[in-house]
């Protein structure tokens, strides 16, 4: 297949679950961008509903999260998917958090004229898993 | 905003995120019907690869689950989604699993020639969130 990795960075949208202290499981879809092969992605900068923001209190619980990318078709040969697992991470300011607004921006039109203010949300991968239908 | 269970069960793929006994997150595509309200989906009749059995691992470990259905769009006023939480069991024979194989073949053709052996996997939604952009 191909790389795994060019497949998420061109992905539009993913899904980011993460596990709160209870330990149970919890997803939201994520716009993000690839800073090296760092998955990053941030919160908005609309009001947030209280349920958006469980996404960080589960990371400051479990530094562990699990990435989603994947593609659906009714023509089941042509399904795939990529999964990106490791340690998660918010950074909310310095260089490595300019920089992640930054590649959001560029990649996200919807971004540019109003970035989003953060935190960012930073997934290193430990573990790529890949799929794809015969 | 639409029935949130309405925009469930038209959906054509969800995300079915559970915790392994570590209490790492893990995520999969899934095809799924509705139950009532219970959301199952199926083990495909396919060899499986280890990775597609971690889930079963995780249920065993770890009875709670979330599935998310989404919507993506380029303009992100038409965004939306819903995520269902709650307990997760598997379902390896009877008549609940029969009812499980018999609606995913109603709901996908291209489960009517081969469909799933199983087993089934069933979300019961404890917690129903949904949102969608203005």
């Amino acid at each position: 297949m191909n790389d795994p990795l060019a497949r998420v960075a061109a992905a539009r949208v993913g899904r980011l679950a993460t596990v709160d202290k209870r330990g149970e499981p919890h997803i939201v879809p994520i716009v993000f961008a690839l800073d090296g092969n760092r998955i990053v992605t941030a919160v908005d900068h609309k009001p947030k509903r209280t349920t958006d923001l469980k996404r960080l209190r589960n990371i400051a619980a479990n530094h562990r999260a699990s990435v989603l990318v994947d593609h659906y078709d009714e023509d089941w040969s042509h399904l795939w998917w990529v999964r990106v697992d490791g340690p998660v991470e918010i950074v909310t300011a310095g260089p490595e958090f300019d920089a992640a607004i930054a590649l959001l921006a560029a990649k996200y039109p919807q971004y540019r004229e109003q970035p989003p203010q953060g935190p960012v949300v930073a997934v290193t991968p430990e573990r790529v898993t890949a799929w794809e239908a015969e």
